[in-house]
C-alpha cells in the first residue's frame, strides 16, 4: 500500500516466531491500523507446517512522533521489536512510590531488555509494574509502583524491550480464539480431568498447586471435598478470604453455612448468627492455628490446612465480618505476601471468588496454567480474559466439580 | 377501620383453612387495597397449633361495582369465596373458538363451581381456560379457548366458583417464602434425592414420571446418562423438540452434538453439518421408529425411547432444522398432545429448556410436582415462579446433575 | 514440514481476498489440523498495505481420504478452493422431503457453483439448506430439505463449490475478534447511532427495516416508542410472537402487560387474566385488522401496524395462550412465510426475543446487517455468535434503548 | 394444639403492630417450627382495618432449654418479645477485640434493652455487632467486635433485648415480598422519578445522599452524568474503590477509560497502560486534591468531588493497581471511617458494584433508603435482599439510568 502523504514518521519492526498460529501478526496489524497509523509489508516468510517458525518485516507510518511511539508500544506486546537495536533507557527514580513519567509498563509474558548491547531476561515477572534495574547485580525486575525508592534505575519507553507472546503448544487446536470454553453447554470431562493430572504432577514435584477459593465452597456443601484434597496432599496452598474461613470454621463449629445445615440442606433462617460465634471464638482463641491446638476447632477446610502444612493466606475487605484474627486486612501487605507466594506455584484454581481470582490472576506470569471455576459465566469471562492460552474457564456447579475432580482424581492415582 | 365514604359498594367474604401458614390471609389482604378497595375483618379464629384449621370472615369494600367485582375475581384465586350463596351464572358461546365476555378464567389450582346448590369439582384443571359444562353429564371442566363451540354453557363472572389453593404439606417449613430454593449457593443433595424417590415411586405405580427437556442434555454429555435412567424403566415419558432428538441423534450416527465431539469433548468446528445430515437420515427412513427398526439408529435417548416403549412427544418452534419426520410443527396440535399425555402424570423433571418447561408448565395442576433444573438462574426463577408449593427450582449443571442423580437411585434401590 | 508418510492423500487448495485481515488463513489453518490433517504452504503473497489481497496455495494432507474429504468441506466454508478445477456433481433426489446422502450443506455465505467450466452464483442463500438446480433455467438455489421434490437434481459434496466469506469493511478495526462489542461496560452510543442512521437509510430505499422483538418490549413499557418509529416511516416490517401482541392488545385495551400497570408501574395481581381477555376480544373481532376496523382495538404497536401498513408476522409457539387469530400455528408455514418476507430485509433490528431472532438469524443471509438487543449477555452472546462481521451485540435495557434510538433520529433528521 | 409430651419447656411471647400485614406472625411461626419447637396461639386481635395495629400472644414450646433459647433468639428479632419482663443480661468483656461468649448479637432493626427496668434505645443501630453499654452515661451502643476493649458491658442471650421491625408504609402494597422489584421486564420510570425526589429532598436538608459506585459508571460513559449531578448539588457523598477513580481520571487525562475511548465508543487496545499512567501522575502529585491544586487533574468526577466539597472515601482491594494515594488500603480503617460518614446519610443509591455495596449495607440500620443498581440481576437480587421494606432493587443499564435520573430531577426543579 502506497502511505499518504500524512504518514511520514516510519519505524521498521520485525515479528518472528509462530505469528500466523498465535495471532500474532493480525493483532499487531490491527493494533497499527486501530491505533491510527498504515503499514508496508517489507518482507514475510511462513514456515510451510504448523511447527515452522514465520518472519515478518513491517513498516509501521503514522503521522507524528507521539502516535508513532504509542503505536510502537502496543504492538511491541505483541511481541513486534524495531529492528534497529537499541539499548533500554534508563532514567532514576525521582521520588518513593512512583515511577518516572513515560515509565515502561510491563505485560505478564516473558520480557528482555537490551543493557550494553545485550538482551537480558526480566525477573519477577507480572503485569502493570514498572522494570528497575538493580545498580550491582545489573538484573532487571518487575516492580510494583509502591515498591518503587528513589534512586532505582527505571526503563522508560519501549525502546530496547522485547516481550515474547506464549505461543500456542498443544496439537489439537491452533488457535486459542476457536475456544470458546466458557460454555455451559459443553461437555467438561476432559478439562476436570486435565486439572487431576495437573494436581497429580505437583504432589511431589517443586512446583505448588494453588487453590484460589470463595465461600460458595463452603455454602455448597464442597468443603469435606476440599478437605480430601488437603489430606491427600494434592493442595500446597490457599489463598481465600474471611468468608471461605469463617463458614468453613461456623461449619466445623455449628455444622451450618450461613446458617443453612450443609448436611441435610434444610434451609432455615436458624442460625444467621452463627457465623459471627464463629469468628468470636477464633478471636478469643488468638488465631486460627491456636483454635487448632486448643482443640476449639477440629474439623474443615482450615483445621487440615494446619494440620497439613498447607499454606494459607487470608486478604481481608471491606465487607468482612469480624474478621477472623488470620486476616490480611491491609490489601498492600496481602498483594505483597500472594506475591511472594506465588513464586513456586505451577497450577493454579479458581473457585467460585470473582475478587480473590483477579487478584492472584493479575500477580501470575502468563506462563502459570489456571483454571476458574464458576456458575456464573460473566465472572468465568471475566477472568479467562487474560489474554493467555494458559488460562482454562468452566462454567459448572462447585460442588458436582470438585466430586468429578476427586473421581478423576482416583482413577489417575490407580493408573 | 371505618370505612371511607366513597367505599360503599360491599360483600362478605370468607377463607378457610390454613391462612396464616399458607400466607392466603395476608395475600387476600394486599389484594384487596391494591386493588383499590378497603376491607374490615368481621371475625377470625386461628387455630391454636400449626395444624389446626383458621377461619376469616372479611368485609370487602370497594368505590364502585367494577372496582369490586375486579378485586372479588382476584381474592378468589387465593380461596376467598363470597358467604352469600349463589350458583354460578352460565353463558352460551355464541361463536366457535372464543368465549363469552366476562368469562371466568381458570387457575391452575382445584376448583369447584355451584349448580343448582350443588358444589361439583371441575374436571382437567389447567390455567388460562374457561369451564364449560357438559349439558348431559353436568359436568364441568376446564377447555382452552380454541377448543370452545358455539353452544357450549359458559361460566361467566366469579359468583358460584371457588378455588382451593394447595397447602404447604411437609413439616419443615411452614411457608414457602423463606424457601428460595434457586441459590447457587445451597446444598442441593437432599433435592436431588427427593427426585430419585418421586422416580422409584412411580416406577411400577399408576403415575408417570415425564422429562422435559432441552439439547444441552446432549451437548454437556448427559444422553447416556438418561438413558440409563429409560433402560431401567424410570422414565415413562418425554417432552423435547427437534433439537434435542436430532443432537441425541446426531451423537449417535456422528459421535458429535452440533458438531462437538461429546465423547472426548475435543471442541472443533468439525461436523457442523452432522445434524442436518442426521435428521436427513431419519426423514429418509421415515421417522425415529422405522429408522430404528432398519437399524439406522442403533443407540440414544430417541433409540432407547422406542426400544422402551417411552412416550415422546416433539413439539416443533420456528427455530428449527429440518425437522424430523416425528416433530409435530403445530403448535395447537403439538398442545392438545401434551395436554392428553398428561393427564397421568404425577411427577415431572424439567431440565435445560425454557420454552418446553412453560408450555408444560402451563398445562399442568398445580398439585403435580415438578422440579426445575437449568445452570442460569432466570431460568429457573422464570419456571419456578408458579405460585405452586410443589414446584422446586434448581440451579446446577445439566450433567453432574444427571450423575448424581443416578447414585441417588442406585443407593435408594439397595434400600 | 515434512508430512509423516501416513499422510498420504493430499490436495491443493487456494485462498484469496483478505486472508490475514479477516482471520481466514487462520482459520483454515486451524481446521485443518483439528480435523486431524496436516498443511503445506507452498506459495504466499501477502498484500503490502491493509486493502491489497493476499493470495495462498495450500496442500492438504490426510490419511484416507474420508478425512480429507471432510477437512475440504470444512475449509470450503472459508473460502478454501480445489485448485483442480471440477464441475459441481449432481444427483437427483430420490425421494420428497429429503436429500441424497452426501448432500452439499449450505453456509449463508456468498456461494457459487460451477456448470459446465462456468462459476454461478447461488439465488436465496441460506444456511443449512440444500443446494437444487432448475432444470430449465439452470439457476441454482438454496431449498431446506422440507421443500424437496423428487427428481431435483441436488448438489452433493464439495468439489464444484466454492464460498465467499465475507470481508470485513470498516476501517476502524481490522479484526472482528478484537471487538467483544456484547459487554455490558462500554459505551454503547456510537452503536445506537448505527441503528438510527441504517433506520434512515432504508425509510425511502427499496431495503426494508425488519424489527424483530418480544413481549419485554411491552413489558418495559417500550410500546408507545416502537409506535412512534412505526408511525414515522422506521419499521417496515415486524416478526414477533403470540406474546408481544397479546400484551401490546391487553396494554390498549387494559392499560396492563402481563397484569402490571404499565404506567405508573404499579406491580399488583391485579389482572393477570387481562391478557387472556384481550385475546378473547380480538378472537371475537375475527382478527388484529377487523379489531381495528371495528374499533375494539384503538392503539397500539398492533393497531399502528394495521393502520400504516407494517407488514407483521406472528409465528406461534407451544407456550402460547389463545392465541390470538393471525398468528401461524404452524412451524414450517411460518418459516415459509418469513423466508418470504425476508428477501428485501436490509437491516435487522432483534430486541428481547431468543426464539425469533435465532429463527430469523437461521433465516438471513450473511451479508445483512443485524443488531441484537438484549439485558442477558448470554442471549445476545448467542445471537452474535453467528460468524457474521455484519451482526452485532447490544447488551442493555430495552426501553432506554428504544429512547436513545428515537433522540439518534430526531437528530440525524435535523441535519 | 395439644402439646406432644416431649416439648415440655415453654415461654410466652408476645407481638404488637402490623403482625399480619408485615408478614411477623407468619415469620414467627415459621421460625419456631422450623427450629424444632411448637406454639399455641394463646390470643390473638387483628386490626379490622389496614392500619390498625394487632396483637398476638403465644406459648413457645421445645423439648429442652437450649432449642427453646435459640428459638427465642430468632423470633425476637422479628419482635417476639417475652411476656416476662426481664432486665438483659450484662458480661464484661475479658479480652480486647472480642465478646463474651453467648453475646446477643444485633440486627439492622431498631432495638432497645431493659435497664433497671427502662427500656432504652441502642445507639449506633449496626447489624452483626455486640450491644455495649457505656458505664456512665448508660447509654447502649452496638459495637463491632474488633472494636471491643476489655472491662466493657456487653448484652449477653436475648432477655431484655426487644426488636422493632420496621413496618410497611407506603399504601399501594401491604406486602414486600410481592413486590419482585428486580425485574428486568418492568417498567422502571416511577422508581427513577423517586429516586429524583429523594435526591432533591437531600439537597438542602440535613440528611445527605450517597452514592456508591463501581467503574462501569465510567467505562459506559456516565462519568459525565454523574458530575453533573455533583455539581448540581444532589450527591453530598461518595463511596468507591480504586478503580472508578483511577478510570475517571485515566477519563480525564487520557480520554480513555480501561483504554477504551468513552467518547467515540471505538473499542481498542489502545491505552491499556494509561490507567497505570494515570494513577502515577496521581501518586506523583501527592494526592487527588493536591492534583486538582496544581492543575495535573481539571475535569471528571473526582475533580468535581474536590470542586464541590463532596465527601469521598475510597477503599482499597486486593485486586487494585497502584493505588491512588487516596486509597484507603486497610480494611478495618476503611470500614471505621464508612461507618462514621454514614451518620447523617439517609439516601444510599448504589451502583455497579457489589463489594462496595455490600460492604456499605452491612453498615447501615434498616430504616435507611437503598436503591441499588445494576445490569446483572444477580448482584441486584443480593444487594435488595436485606429484609428491608426499605431497599429497591433495579436492573437496569448504568447509562441510560443516569440519563433518565438527570430528566426527572429537570422536571422536578421545574416543579
Amino acid at each position: 500500500m502506497k502511505q499518504d502523504s500524512k504518514s511520514s514518521i516510519v519505524e521498521e519492526v520485525e515479528l518472528r516466531g509462530h505469528i500466523i498460529d498465535s495471532l500474532l501478526l493480525p493483532k499487531v496489524l490491527d493494533t497499527i491500523t486501530s491505533g491510527g497509523g498504515t503499514f508496508e509489508i517489507r518482507q514475510i516468510s511462513i514456515g510451510s507446517g504448523r511447527h515452522d517458525p514465520s518472519h515478518a518485516v513491517l513498516g509501521v507510518y503514522a503521522e507524528d512522533q507521539q502516535t508513532l511511539d504509542e503505536i510502537l508500544a502496543q504492538i511491541s506486546d505483541h511481541g513486534a521489536t524495531p529492528t534497529a537495536g537499541q539499548d533500554c533507557r534508563l532514567v532514576e527514580a525521582d521520588i518513593d512510590g512512583a515511577l518516572p513519567e513515560g515509565f515502561y509498563s510491563s505485560t505478564n509474558q516473558r520480557t528482555e531488555i537490551r543493557l550494553d548491547g545485550q538482551w537480558t531476561e526480566v525477573a519477577d515477572q507480572e503485569m502493570d509494574c514498572g522494570v528497575v534495574l538493580d545498580v550491582d547485580s545489573r538484573q532487571p525486575r518487575c516492580l510494583p509502583m509502591t515498591d518503587v525508592k528513589q534512586g532505582m534505575p527505571v526503563v522508560v519507553g519501549h525502546a530496547g524491550v522485547r516481550v515474547f507472546p506464549l505461543e500456542r503448544q498443544d496439537a489439537g487446536h491452533a488457535f486459542s480464539f476457536m475456544n470458546s470454553s466458557v460454555s455451559t453447554e459443553k461437555p467438561k470431562r476432559v478439562v476436570v480431568r486435565e486439572i487431576a493430572q495437573a494436581l497429580l504432577d505437583n504432589r511431589h514435584g517443586p512446583g505448588k498447586s494453588l487453590l484460589v477459593g470463595g465461600p460458595a465452597i463452603i455454602h455448597t456443601g464442597s468443603g469435606p471435598l476440599v478437605s480430601e484434597l488437603i489430606r491427600r496432599g494434592y493442595l500446597q496452598k490457599l489463598y481465600a478470604g474471611n468468608a471461605l474461613a469463617t463458614h468453613d470454621i461456623e461449619q466445623s463449629i455449628f455444622g451450618t453455612s450461613l446458617g443453612v445445615n450443609v448436611q441435610d440442606a434444610q434451609i432455615a433462617e436458624a442460625g444467621h448468627e452463627h457465623h459471627l460465634r464463629a469468628i468470636n471464638r477464633i478471636r478469643r482463641a488468638g488465631s486460627i492455628a491456636q483454635a487448632v491446638e486448643s482443640g476449639a476447632l477440629t474439623s474443615g477446610i482450615m483445621h487440615d490446612c494446619v494440620k497439613h502444612d498447607v499454606d494459607f493466606l487470608l486478604a481481608g475487605s471491606i465487607r468482612d465480618d469480624g474478621p477472623l484474627p488470620d486476616v490480611l486486612t491491609d490489601a498492600l501487605e496481602a498483594q505483597r505476601q500472594m506475591r511472594a507466594g506465588l513464586k513456586d506455584v505451577t497450577f493454579c484454581l479458581m473457585v467460585a471468588t470473582m475478587l480473590h481470582s483477579v487478584a492472584v490472576g493479575n500477580l501470575l506470569p502468563a506462563w502459570v496454567k489456571v483454571v476458574c471455576v464458576d456458575i456464573n459465566p460473566s465472572t468465568v469471562i471475566k477472568l479467562a480474559d487474560r489474554g493467555s492460552f494458559q488460562t482454562v474457564g468452566l462454567v459448572t456447579d462447585v460442588e458436582p466439580f470438585f466430586r468429578s475432580l476427586l473421581a478423576e482424581v482416583d482413577e489417575l492415582e490407580k493408573q
